[in-house]
């Protein structure tokens, strides 16, 4: 049978001569701007060199840990600390081959082919000859984390990092010569976990002693958060990011707010409707937060996590044990975004659903506060989100976003990985828009107009980040 | 790249032969019945004439308006009264670019090349000559109002009318020589609003004036509503229309209702549930009213509403701030069908999703009460509506009616609209429709056979339609 | 128009070389395991030879009544005993034009074609000619229960059984010569139904009956269930099945349990509440009974039943006037599956949804407690089901579970059907199956490996299911 294409060629998924051009001639042509990440940033401050294949591909990498779960593998061989990084290595290369049509199946060719110029089919076979290749390029500079930033043109990384953190390795980075900008992010997802008094407290003793303010109330822990967003900024942080169920359909004055933190801090864990109350709350102070200082809000709705307390327990959290939830996002997110532009304080704003049920709430939502106070596309509906960072979670986010607001203004790809080696995302990502938009061009849907539709791409590729974020950029 | 069709070439949407013989043999011979809109009846019963492209095209279109917020332009300039109506149609022309794959990309291309003959690709450079030549246009008889609903061929226009109104320009409408036949729609929404205890009170006050009928009580309310009811059916109205989030899964006894409603006349505003409840009771009297009368009942459920206060109160409800919510719907829905259906007053209905999300709920939901005590049909999962009014929405609704009930008794599109020049509408539904049979005849999926789907194809476009409502038509 | 394929021709679906050598070369070849179905054990046990096409065609099949109702068609001749079979096999002749698009329109013309060998287009045209056709092959021994199973190639079959159910045609069916295991299916739906006093406690006397088990109290209720669980067991029952609007997020102690249970036994109704904490202990008791057993458990979740209460009251249930419903599922699932697995007691489980719109819920569900205690693919998402059972149901699901799970390990399709004629619908599935995979294959997205895809092919279609339930199978 010749008719199928060779796996993975040069225009895979560039099934039009419109889709070939506007991705060769104008997507690959754009750097990359990670605008949100888990890079791990002492990593980067230490151009960290990999030891073999498992600790750059796999040691951190939950996707990869949930389907060999899945094919049946025993946890030992999946994360167990009394089995050799080779063991688990070949344990995955046998689980490759049941991976067909998961995005782990091309993920993982290409990680080999992009990053180690290994084009074999990755199975039980082959899997020796890739060790043993991967493990000798590792030894070269082009595969520490400052060669591999540097070959994929990122010129912005920003990581995801928790209030209390000190950032000596952001500012570690700052003294390399690594071109890639790398930006921490405020996380503080903790200062809202009020319905667990014990760990909300433990946090709040760090946040105390890393700000240096005595936490007394409610007012010294919002200036002690205040503190730290100060801190974020100085060292060039201009996004946060809120990882949450949904927001809460709710209300909650100044004086509830400070009766539960009171509660909490004398160790009574508050109820859900006291903790979806302060999280509405403390929501409201980080919004204005934000739009006091001109940055961006991420808002990723519709995880639930941690679904599995026997690894939870064994392995810890963010293993691979996360699932999609079915939580009511409408109503919330519509007061919250109204209730912050009603007081002249909805900073920018990017939502993320999990749940693709979801996209369509999502991509009407965004349109109901954009104006003009700051920019085109103000309020941005993210690309497809860790389960939908796939084909068909891409296509159906960028149609949701075409049919219901504005594509050209779309800020596009990120990776929000642990990996150094899914920078391939973007390269799935720009085929997968190039393929949509190419198609449309040779049916008569879109003008054949190289100016109108080439610039479109590049600036969902890069140039409306670089516009939106008003970040500094690396020259990559 | 020559590989590309020219933009929105003749057949465009049409991929295969079958399809455009669908298309050209089958579907434009069709005249139009817009059985929902919501053309302003005082504009048909003047003839008006457009003083200007704006006049025509932007001045009642909250579609384009959300379109031109997201994209950066101040409100001054998408609504504002200090602005003169040029330099709006100019911030329009230049968002034109920014909406590729929006269907607003489509509609107003399609828009100025049905009614204008207007070719151009609209941008910036090309606005002020698409204003001259469009201004020059509007001047002739051919695009008043009669005239664009005759060249249009729309044999049928159901307006959207609160119970309230006088009707006037439908009985001045009935006078004039147009031959589209208009109907008012009995659209009595502000008969549930009971949690607005200012708002429904002067409503009530409304209807007891027009009525002339002193409203006491409960019975007396219902006897002032059934008056009007009586007056929309005497001036030819056979359809309703309600606008609700969801229909409450509640119950409601006769003395709760009464109670309600005292209250709320004394001026405190229903609880929430109580507002479910007082819903419930009223819906289930409205079922009543449409089914002795033989009329079809329109449900459009899922939109959650006024999500901007800043835009509410500068510049009123229904000005593109609305979105999709995400609302329980079975339950309830199937509960008010079945209770209708079990007192055998289920009138012929009509429900519309926002969500598509629920395209699959609604299309089950039909089947569960159609029988053969009127019509094929009899129930009806409305054609794409609103934010689903588009390529992939009406896909969706029609994929979901076709594997789970039955196509080929779809009463077929409307155009929802405030704008007269919005009938492509009807061109795009169509184009949609027989580029889907199309390609599955194609395929052997469904028999080549020009009676049998050609038949269908006129029936969904028109003919259904004309069975369903049983409204005198014009003959265009 | 000569583009058009005949109708349904051999390589329906199947439009590249791929799709069809992955059909034609492993698809077909595989015979059926058909695990889940609603197929009476009576007419399997008397080898039943069916009186005419209505019989086998229509007396049992809620899909086409419903569909005959939405095509206006009275309940006499849908249901009706004053009507004879012929003519309501005609009323079912003239809706068939009808359905085109509805699974139904390719499963009558499949029907026909694949058992009795007629070839016609359905309409009222021919049906006299296919009345007397099919009712002369009727006489035949291939068209028996026995014939229809051998000759299908049924290997396995699971029936759906009321634990209260005596299994004698089980029995009976042993005796007989028929090559296909026939095994029952544990299914307690009833004893879960506390919120109906009347109807839990006659199924209670039942229960006490047949397991000669006098119940008193919560623990001789559920030793008696498990004495049923035991027999099933001993007659080779591998299977349980619960079909349920959702997994209740709740919790119940067991003195709540039988606190519930003994006011039920003293004839006060549960509440919803209760109901919901009795669902939840029972269905930790059954997880129980099946892990301990080694028994596959499946979960139908998300139907919203009896619609309609004029035909409940005139029909029954189960008669074509359900629906899909739209209840929260993913926290439910989530704790339900935790606390199995905490406890070491997860069987093996398949979850179905109805709502496409949880397809993605579902499919992330699974993942989180895949283990390698058992077997790859320990934990299922079942294909489409009911509504779903058709091609873009299909597709979804195929995607949903590729994207986010391991397809390889698919245990693939069963027909849940209650008509003999249904095995055409596996190949249904297997044509949209490997016309999905052919694809991709063409477009160098999977590898064009014949022994790495067809083998896949195979195991989905047939090997992963014997591999998953560990019965005995014919050797068709």
């Amino acid at each position: 049978m010749s008719s199928a294409k060779p796996f993975l060629p040069d225009d895979f998924l560039l099934n039009t001569e419109w889709a070939r051009t506007l991705y060769f001639e104008h997507a690959v042509k754009q750097p990359i701007f990670d605008y949100h990440c888990h890079l791990p940033p002492d990593q980067i401050a230490n151009n960290r060199q990999f030891e073999n294949l498992y600790q750059v591909w796999l040691a951190g990498d939950h996707y990869k840990w949930r389907a060999m779960r899945s094919n049946g593998v025993p946890e030992e061989l999946v994360t167990g600390n009394q089995t050799s990084d080779f063991d688990k290595f070949m344990a995955w290369a046998k689980t490759v081959p049941y991976t067909i049509r998961n995005p782990l199946y091309h993920w993982s060719h290409l990680e080999l082919r992009r990053y180690f110029g290994i084009n074999e089919i990755i199975n039980e076979k082959t899997a020796q000859k890739i060790w043993d290749t991967a493990n000798e390029k590792l030894k070269t500079p082009a595969l520490t984390t400052h060669g591999i930033l540097t070959n994929c043109r990122v010129n912005v990384v920003c990581t995801t990092d928790d209030p209390v953190d000190d950032l000596a390795h952001h500012i570690a980075i700052k003294k390399t010569k690594l071109e890639t900008k790398v930006y921490p992010t405020f996380r503080p997802d903790k200062a809202l976990a009020v319905n667990n008094a014990a760990g909300f407290n433990a946090w709040v003793e760090q946040l105390s002693a890393r700000s240096n303010i005595e936490i007394r109330d409610l007012a010294s822990f919002l200036s002690a958060i205040k503190n730290r967003h100060d801190f974020f900024h100085s060292l060039g942080a201009r996004v946060s990011d809120h990882g949450m169920e949904n927001i809460p359909d709710t209300d909650c004055t100044e004086a509830e707010a400070k009766a539960i933190f009171a509660a909490v801090r004398a160790g009574t864990a508050a109820t859900p409707e006291q903790t979806n109350k302060f999280t509405w709350f403390m929501m409201l102070f980080f919004g204005h937060l934000d739009a006091d200082r001109g940055w961006t809000k991420q808002l990723h709705l519709g995880a639930i996590r941690n679904n599995n307390s026997r690894l939870l327990k064994r392995v810890g959290a963010d293993v691979g044990v996360d699932s999609i939830g079915d939580f009511p996002q409408a109503r919330g997110l519509s007061r919250y975004f109204d209730r912050l532009d009603s007081e002249g304080k909805l900073p920018k704003t990017i939502i993320y659903n999990l749940n693709p049920a979801d996209n369509y709430v999502f991509a009407t939502m965004i349109g109901n506060v954009q104006d003009g106070s700051m920019m085109p596309g103000k309020i941005q509906f993210g690309s497809g989100w860790w389960f939908l960072d796939q084909k068909e979670g891409m296509e159906w986010q960028i149609n949701a976003l075409s049919q219901l607001g504005l594509l050209s203004r779309f800020i596009g790809m990120l990776t929000d990985s642990r990996s150094f080696v899914s920078y391939v995302r973007h390269e799935y990502f720009r085929r997968v828009l190039c393929s949509m938009i190419g198609k449309e061009i040779e049916g008569g849907l879109i003008p054949a107009d190289r100016e109108l539709v080439g610039g479109m791409i590049e600036n969902i590729c890069y140039k409306n980040a670089v516009q939106h974020f008003g970040l500094e950029v690396g020259k990559l």
